[in-house]
């Protein structure tokens, strides 16, 4: 594996989760050398995101330890390969959940790579070569080229590396569902964290109503004066859960706990379709009334291709879109870990892996 | 209600439940006088639905005892009120789910009316006159023209009475995933019950290539040798079902039983659709990574209207489309629910109402 693998002869820095304890200490590690469609990246940023967690307990039970988790990463390109065109040394890129795909399939052939049945993430994967890949906790990454996106000019490498992750997964489904050029919808956001809080974002930049559905009353003048939500519906407030029926063409599900979707369901016009992006660790409830009364879809994306990466990070750089971050430096994770579990954290962590604070664009 | 309402003055002979026993017994009851827009019907024929189980055992909560069930309905015309021009008297017709709707609203001006707010169901519901309205387990019907369809004459009363509910419960979901128009997709139907043979029919008159998906291997072989399917996946098979995976563009899910979405959803392609028709009294358990890593759609139906129910009987009237029954008497009906209820039927039992047996044109 890894650490055998000939031609992984780079060593690099970062920081591993060893066992269930979910535990961060530094980790020295190696990384192939710079292939020719391959990158290398000096490491700026890294997003903390709630997969992380789930890998680093090994809450989905498929954890390969150590494992160096991260892929909400940005850098500058420090070494391009032989058959890379499209970046040069010195460019600011990011990398998000990708890290091969089989590059065959009719998948892969049509850019809907992340719908490759092979495809492999940028950690906790096995790459092409047979090695475990290690994320963007991290000071360097060698990537193939093909899973990087350029980040705009305008956009601070601190507060766009999240975008690589909950950016294109609140994106793609807003896309998917007609929502980037068919303004005036009213569309609903189920739960105001690093997820939410972007697709509130990109819902008012698309012209859309947007109302935050949360079971947290204290987040109402948050999402309505700093995000600019339109709408705020407390979802354990019957009262205010029955108002809001049939009113929302479409509803954003980014809460990755364990929830029923019936409630969320009846928000829902007829017709109407609920996306989820979040992955609870056990199935969620799904009454069949709500959904055959209202003739109702339940639909699931997962992040994006990097066609609609490179597309999302340009409508970003267009619409000055980026995330609310908290960045802390790398011995920090931990307690960022346990923070960003009891969502404690306005709404994202970054970790700060070259020690840039402040960040500079 | 129904007992007080002024103009119900018309005695009619049925068959009741009256408590959560579920029992049915001879009843005898009022229906209004034949309205400027209604029709009366000689009722020929009933289908027994698996939603008159719930019904006459309180399972959801919401019966009116006592409950007249039925509305999988065919008939004779023998009285049209003034405004009632497209039925004559012995016109052959069918009347299914709906008794009333708002006439009002987007959906009822759009012929949508099923997804009304206030539809009111052809028994246990609330008529506009506020009585509780009684089904097709009795002699006779007065209905608003509105809710009333032609029954092709090729179509034996009998055989076409389940196509009301059944047929239209199945058809709606093909036709509103363009799978009418565009033959050779492979789909997939789970239960081989009343609505799940009528799917296959469908699915092999639209020119599609037709799975079964049962927990019963021993229906393999009437699945494909009487109905038509080309192929069978035992669900409870673990080889077949991983042997299927990404497999089907559309699946029906006909069960009405509590079960998990998690399989079925593993046989679709990327971007399939499982379409829900039944009805379980409890939610199902629905795990998000076959939704999100396939980006698959979980969709609900609620029969049709009253336009699609005219054009599914056209479509089997021009298919010879029509339903496998078993046919009993009024007084066979309790034995009929029981079997039902054990799924002992091949494939929906239909009451004689008017002792026509054997059934004539």
């Amino acid at each position: 594996m890894a650490q055998t693998t000939p031609n992984h002869t780079q060593t690099v820095s970062g920081w591993a989760a060893h066992d269930p304890s979910g535990k961060i200490t530094p980790y020295t590690f190696k990384r192939r050398e710079n292939g020719i469609n391959d990158v290398t990246i000096k490491i700026l940023y890294c997003g903390i995101c709630h997969t992380d967690i789930h890998h680093v307990k090994n809450d989905w039970g498929i954890t390969m330890y150590p494992v160096v988790p991260g892929h909400e990463i940005t850098g500058l390109i420090t070494k391009v390969g032989g058959n890379v065109t499209n970046f040069k040394v010195g460019d600011r890129v990011g990398v998000g959940c990708l890290a091969a795909t089989c590059l065959e399939c009719e998948f892969c052939k049509e850019s809907q790579e992340n719908y490759c049945d092979q495809v492999q993430f940028t950690y906790n994967g096995i790459f092409w070569d047979g090695s475990i890949t290690y994320g963007g906790y991290s000071k360097m990454l060698v990537a193939d080229h093909r899973y990087v996106v350029h980040i705009p000019e305008n956009l601070p490498m601190d507060a766009a590396a999240p975008l690589l992750c909950a950016g294109i997964t609140v994106y793609c489904p807003l896309k998917d569902n007609n929502l980037l050029d068919l303004p005036g919808k009213r569309i609903g956001v189920i739960g105001l964290g690093g997820l939410g809080h972007v697709a509130v974002k990109f819902g008012k930049a698309f012209g859309h109503h947007v109302t935050v559905i949360s079971t947290s009353p204290s987040k109402e003048k948050e999402a309505r004066d700093r995000l600019g939500a339109d709408d705020f519906i407390v979802s354990t407030d019957a009262a205010q859960m029955k108002a809001g029926k049939r009113s929302l063409d479409f509803i954003l599900d980014t809460v990755s706990a364990y929830h029923s979707l019936g409630p969320y369901l009846e928000l829902l016009k007829v017709n109407g379709t609920l996306a989820i992006v979040g992955a609870p660790d056990k199935p969620m409830d799904l009454p069949s009334f709500p959904l055959i009364f209202g003739k109702r879809a339940v639909k699931g994306s997962m992040t994006g291709n990097m066609k609609e990466t490179q597309e999302m990070m340009d409508m970003c750089g267009k619409y000055n879109i980026m995330c609310d971050i908290e960045t802390v430096m790398p011995e920090e994770i931990n307690e960022a870990l346990d923070r960003l579990a009891k969502n404690d954290v306005k709404y994202r962590f970054v970790i700060d892996i070259a020690n840039q604070k402040p960040s500079s664009l």
